[in-house]
């Protein structure tokens, strides 16, 4: 078996060396925490554009009121007070496919080939939503989704991605959610396609320490967990 | 019972407000994903020594090589590879008080007061371990400790837990590792107590991405569960 | 340093040792999962009244209807419907002290010496609550707990742990909930103190997992993050 | 929207029901933790050769010594000892598809149709491997799926899903792990699907806290972790 290797980082006794730079001695002080996401992730510093799109993509997903990820971490925190990492990490486990994994499904579909009108016909036959389409809350459109558009046609960096959603979006006519503009525009710049899974999971842990802030202040976990229990009815049945 | 309130953000179908603000209109393309996070965890956007500390000690605290739970969450990922976000959950739960926690032992440390000569004599005679000093790796000094407390010099923002914590390390002579001046610098900015714990968490958040990351492309997480398991003796006890 | 140790189990080619046993040629068909589960925590096969009480007390605790950590994990599975085990560790999250964890501090009570007057008075001085008195749902008496005493007495193995039980309740005079006599039980039985909090996770395993059987059949997860989010009032508060 | 119905348990001032049965009045001291398992998953109590063979796979697929999941948990503990329940957490995220999951692909392997040479061939032609044979260790039999087949022919359960086990075995010559038989017997017995993945977890959490116990009185978790990074180089690669 060959050494494993790994190319991110390693500590010696005076320094620590990550992606081949000086963390106290380059870094710190130097580049922001997005920009040391994207070395970390990558290996290279990002250029302007780079940084000002992760920034841009991270602020849209971070938040967007009690999510059931926020309600389940809140719960959590409310059983185990004193473990603020642990329910963090029960809020990570509903970044599931259903809600933040879109982005990932989003980039599939930006990448493969085909006429949008073939492409959105296959999915109706099958009976399947097309991701990136659709939102519970927002109609007619998603403002995040819009916003980011609009700023990648402002900073000039819209390219085949970007003008592959917009043609899925005419041709199918439901609301583009904050998704697909994600996936499109970290394709468009050339992210790698782990940053469109890796963005919202980094985003939303944000969100969740500030849930999890204000959980600790003013809990409210408990009322969360009895009004859902509430909603439900107990019906024992047939084969009991 | 009083309806419970959150105050950090809410979805309209034509908007998302965040802590009072428009997301899309007002903060998308005008802060950053760490002001984001300021102003999510705090209800207030950040200064610009906040924002420039808070990413410091954000980049300061995120990668440090094969930590255990990098480790526990490659292993994580190449039992169960399409769940990115499950492994970064696994290794979140190892930011437990012995590794990243001792920032918030820190705080604790440093906000309580008394001599420093007497707090050592108290750990002393506990037999307990003084919370910010002594590193596995890190000697006769922690680089990353050195550097916040020369940008909090330069900036003019160190106060009174830093003092204090410089006053402590006079008096112990260990090495002092990042976690103290994490805790003096976030205290002496007036950061509230829970973003002392809350920093680590979501910087480590990075590092995980960048190792699953790798992970994915180049997996070497059964290689590193075949080498810890080979480290270990199996030896049945008497009782069997 | 030592070759660290393990005494539980070792897998050879063509046989897999636990605790000094043959798993296939010895244990598989002979005991059952109970036995097996305190063979592996302990070391030792149960005696027939370990084994009852060991079942009895892990039915007891395990189900008691839609509690909050059955809640978090629906949601989660929601979100993430192909990680059934993604789901059940949100759960396992909500295993903490207000909730589950309460059976440890009920051994800590039942371990430590002094009169139950003094014990009591104790507690209230402090302003705190006496572990294992009290339930949200069940009064004047959790049944339980009753029914836990009662099987203790017919098969006599009730020791001092049960009577201290009973003579806190006896000063107290609040309801006795379940955590105290499984922690009473087991201590007279001579469980180690682990098992304590052991059982209780174990149990509730087998309760996440119905639960989440039933969520992959006929979803509610949403429906339950609806309520939650529902119940709560959006106000931003003066800093904004 | 309809009222979301559970039909698990619910619980009263008095009583608590679970499946229809009064849990402190009915279950209690008469059904062990298996048997209530059963009843809990499929909400019926098991026959003797559903409780039998229930059993049977808990016990064989719970322990198999130093396993990744044992690993990570271990690791986890070793950063957060208070947490027992947050280190299960971390252990039960890698029960996924490579490792545990097996048995769920072992289920649809068996359940679809056509002939075993058919099935081989098809598999070897997409470059796949057909899941339930190969095991890392054992060879060239998985002892414990042996007494597993054995078991089911005395005890007269084998149907045509252990007859379709054992004639893929007959066209691959490869060893049959244990996941395969679990698989099978489960499904000759009537168990639903879910049952499938579900027991897996519940045997595996067993273990994981049997070795938490281990990892609480004689700490190796760190020693693991050491051994884990060391295997390990860094090379930064050329980009940076």
């Amino acid at each position: 078996m060959d050494t494993p290797v790994s190319r991110i980082a390693h500590a010696y006794p005076d320094r620590v060396e990550v992606r081949g730079r000086d963390l106290a001695g380059d870094l710190m002080g130097r580049v922001g925490f997005s920009e040391y996401f994207h070395l970390l992730l990558t290996g290279r510093e990002p250029t302007e554009d780079e940084c000002f799109f992760l920034d841009l993509v991270l602020v849209s997903i971070a938040e967007h009121g009690l999510m059931p990820s926020n309600v389940a971490a809140r719960m959590t925190l409310a059983a185990d007070p004193g473990s603020l990492h642990g329910a963090v990490a029960a809020g990570v486990l509903g970044a599931g496919p259903v809600v933040l994994g879109t982005a990932e499904e989003c980039a599939t579909l930006l990448a493969e080939g085909g006429e949008p009108a073939d492409v959105v016909r296959r999915y109706r036959e099958a009976g399947a939503k097309v991701p990136g389409f659709g939102h519970p809350v927002h109609r007619p459109v998603d403002p995040r989704a819009e916003r980011i558009l609009e700023l990648a046609d402002e900073r000039g960096v819209s390219g085949p991605h970007v003008a592959r959603a917009r043609a899925l979006h005419a041709e199918l006519g439901l609301t583009m959610n904050v998704s697909l503009p994600i996936a499109a525009v970290l394709l468009d710049l050339g992210f790698p396609r782990v940053a469109v899974k890796a963005v919202p999971i980094l985003a939303r842990t944000a969100s969740l320490l500030a849930h999890l802030a204000e959980e600790g202040e003013a809990p409210i976990g408990f009322d969360l967990a009895r009004a859902a229990e509430d909603a439900v009815r107990y019906e024992p049945d047939a084969r009991a």
